[in-house]
């Protein structure tokens, strides 16, 4: 293990986790505000007591202390790298957000049983709020006063508004070509918010750089130099499906896909469950969703490649639009190793889907939820996915912020002077 | 009491709920699609078992059989209009949204002690879930196919999402003029969604005269001819509140006024938790908060009358521009009874308050939150709040819903190539 500095290390409290691991060699390193192992370049993830080759009986994680915990994310405490009085700091304590049984839309697809995790009802209405939360204590942790990330737009906002919150600074960085409401709403709560002429994966190349100079060396970026914290913010999807459904695992679930961060550690968060003795084990499927527009990874899916080759995004799920997915191998990987899928639909496909939700379930989605029912139909009609077997599919944001995906299709059915004879003639016209 | 046939009585199942009655004269009906009292024409209320001069001991309610329940509404089902069982139906389960310790904003104002009841955490992103899902088991109850209202446009997304989970067909009404992103909101659920050339006042007017013509008179209003039942569901905003607080009634709370219903019942709410004994009794002081542009009550209120002479809205606070407020007499009452006041903002206060807001809590608030915010900052600035005293301040909708309030002023700090340089000179030009 690669030592810290002891000063550095006796005021660090990241709770259970201990170090992080190479995902690719297994070295290990101190917990710091690093991302990249320095032997293999793979990347970084947070490491506990009880992760192999540990002691899986040092977590002694109960069911019990779970349901008694804060309705959020806070009551997975005990398997997040947080510090135990983590509830009382001053955060957005995102999470707990509603799996609606979807009966409605489960018939008009032909599926016996169908949840949606609805993670719009966040803080500021997408799951990154759950990434940043995590990602906030690191940078607590580790001193930064400056927030930082590079974002396809939720989470620009997901950051700006937890620092407005924490009291730290915040400076964000998105594509300059957002949606309007995403823009809005990463600079209405203060601190800095810089728009660049590019794609995601400019913006991101551009904060790689930043982080190397004076400028932004002192900042902690989320999804950079804190990416293994912020990372481990998604597993709390999985440990909130799990508990939901009474203690057990989905047999298929429906995950939208960008750099792969989300779909992988939900993955792993399912295995630590099943590892720590919280969930049965038994077999489940991971489908990962993009759209046409910026499918990289179901490219290579399809190709049979376990490497994913960069893509130029062209697609209104802009919040899903990164061509080049840093853990775009491991969704192949773990698509392939549970027998799941990586598929694809077209902005079309994006519309109809959110509409379809919409009518169904009375749930507004944004083009990332769009994303998601469109493949999960897809799948459904393709004979991939099981039509009996227990399915969940994430909508991830909200459809307020990308209004412009829908807002030619949904208007008022006619506008009239207040009388009863423009409103019969305003129902015949539309009957 | 007005007898029902036998045969609507005994299929209807309102849970705790025994009776309407009048509010002025304390007539009673039968539980009914009827709101006004036909004596003196006074609004109808829900009465229970232990509504005076009922039996208090009749309601048998434990904060601990409350604590065990879901977390949303249905957590207070024994103190609503609503069957034993209605968690189990189809409906989106709104509200145990956060109260948020808003430690930053109370130093700002110098507020010992401040609480943010943040109700754009619900489904469609405003409190209007709450009194949409009771009206929502009314019309099933009823046998109503279709759920309609008058809307300034949060209840009118309500509405057709609820509709849309429910089943239901949705017809709602709405000014022609609202902000784009109610509109699509409220029409992308399907059902149909109808622009009234005119304000609210006309809107509202046109659906009571379609509740008398053979076009309307099957459907549920949910703010017309269900309100007694609608407007019960404002009252889980305050149980919500006294049980977040660790089963303790505030000492202020500052609360929106539109037509005044919601306000009323908080009121109701925190006299039922006194009469039941679930909190202790102690003197509470409520503030209404408007718009200067549609400030009825607020005129009323400093003139010293109790009636309220209607207005013809201008304001950037659309969804609370009802000019002629039924609730209005009640709002002047409550707020004198118990030591409060009634205040208004100007817009331009509104829009310095969302952006108040959003800068130290990290909340991002719609135009009604910024009314309240704005009268909470002014009541201070007056001396009329007690600054010592714990203060508890609505938020009851979503920034995302009036973005045009704030859009002018939140932008982007800079568009850039992406390169160090051309940051280090967007940062010499921004600093
Ligand atoms: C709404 C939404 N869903 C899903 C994702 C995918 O996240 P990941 O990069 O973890 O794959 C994003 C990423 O920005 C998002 O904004
Ligand atoms: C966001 C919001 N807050 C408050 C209100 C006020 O409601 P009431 O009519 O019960 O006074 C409304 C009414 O439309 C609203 O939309
Ligand atoms: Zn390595
Ligand atoms: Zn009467």
């Amino acid at each position: 293990m690669v030592l810290a500095t002891a000063e550095t290390t006796t005021s660090l409290d990241f709770g259970p986790a201990v170090a992080l691991s190479c995902r690719e060699c297994g070295a290990r390193y101190d917990l710091g505000p690093i991302f990249a192992c320095s032997d293999c370049f793979g990347p970084l993830e947070v490491a506990y007591a009880w992760t192999p080759p540990g002691d899986a009986g040092a977590a002694k994680v109960t069911r019990e202390q779970i349901e008694s915990g804060p309705a959020n994310i806070w009551r997975y405490r005990a398997l997040l790298p947080v510090p135990a009085d983590v509830a009382s700091h001053r955060n957005l304590a995102p999470g707990w957000t509603k799996l609606v049984k979807a009966e409605n839309l489960g018939r008009e697809l032909g599926l016996r049983s169908l949840h949606i995790k609805d993670d719009s009802g966040n803080p500021t209405h997408s799951f990154k709020d759950r990434v940043v939360a995590i990602a906030l204590e690191a940078a607590r942790n580790f001193g930064f006063h400056t927030l930082s990330c590079s974002s396809t737009g939720n989470l620009a906002g997901a950051v700006t508004a937890a620092a407005a919150r924490a009291g730290l600074d915040a400076c964000v960085f998105i594509p300059s070509d957002l949606e309007e409401a995403k823009i809005v709403m990463a600079s209405v709560y203060g601190g800095r918010l810089v728009g660049i002429d590019g794609t995601y994966d400019d913006v991101n190349r551009f904060c790689s750089e930043l982080i190397g100079d004076p400028l932004g060396d002192k900042w902690g970026f989320v999804n950079v130099n804190l990416r293994p914290y912020y990372a481990e913010g998604s597993k709390t999807l999985a440990f909130e499906i799990v508990e939901q459904l009474g203690w057990r695992l989905p047999d298929q679930i429906v995950i939208p896909v960008a750099s792969g961060s989300q779909l992988t550690k939900i993955d792993k968060a399912f295995k630590e469950l099943i590892a720590l003795g919280l969930v049965e084990e038994r077999p489940y499927k991971i489908f990962a969703a993009q759209a046409l527009g910026c499918s990289p990874v179901s490219a290579a899916f399809k190709a049979g490649h376990d490497f994913v080759r960069p893509v130029k995004p062209d697609t209104i799920a802009k919040s899903l639009a990164i061509g080049n997915p840093a853990d775009g191998p491991y969704v192949l990987d773990i698509a392939r190793r549970t027998g799941g899928a990586v598929e694809d639909v077209t902005d079309a496909e994006v519309v109809d889907s959110i509409r379809l939700l919409a009518r169904t379930e009375g749930i507004f989605a944004e083009t990332a939820g769009g994303v998601t029912v469109g493949v999960l139909r897809k799948l459904v009609a393709n004979g991939v996915l099981d039509p009996d077997a227990e399915t969940v599919v994430l909508n991830t944001g909200d459809g307020l912020k990308t209004l412009d995906a829908v807002s030619a299709l949904a208007r008022p059915t006619a506008v009239i002077r207040p009388s009863l004879d423009a409103f019969r003639t305003a129902i015949a016209d539309h009957s």
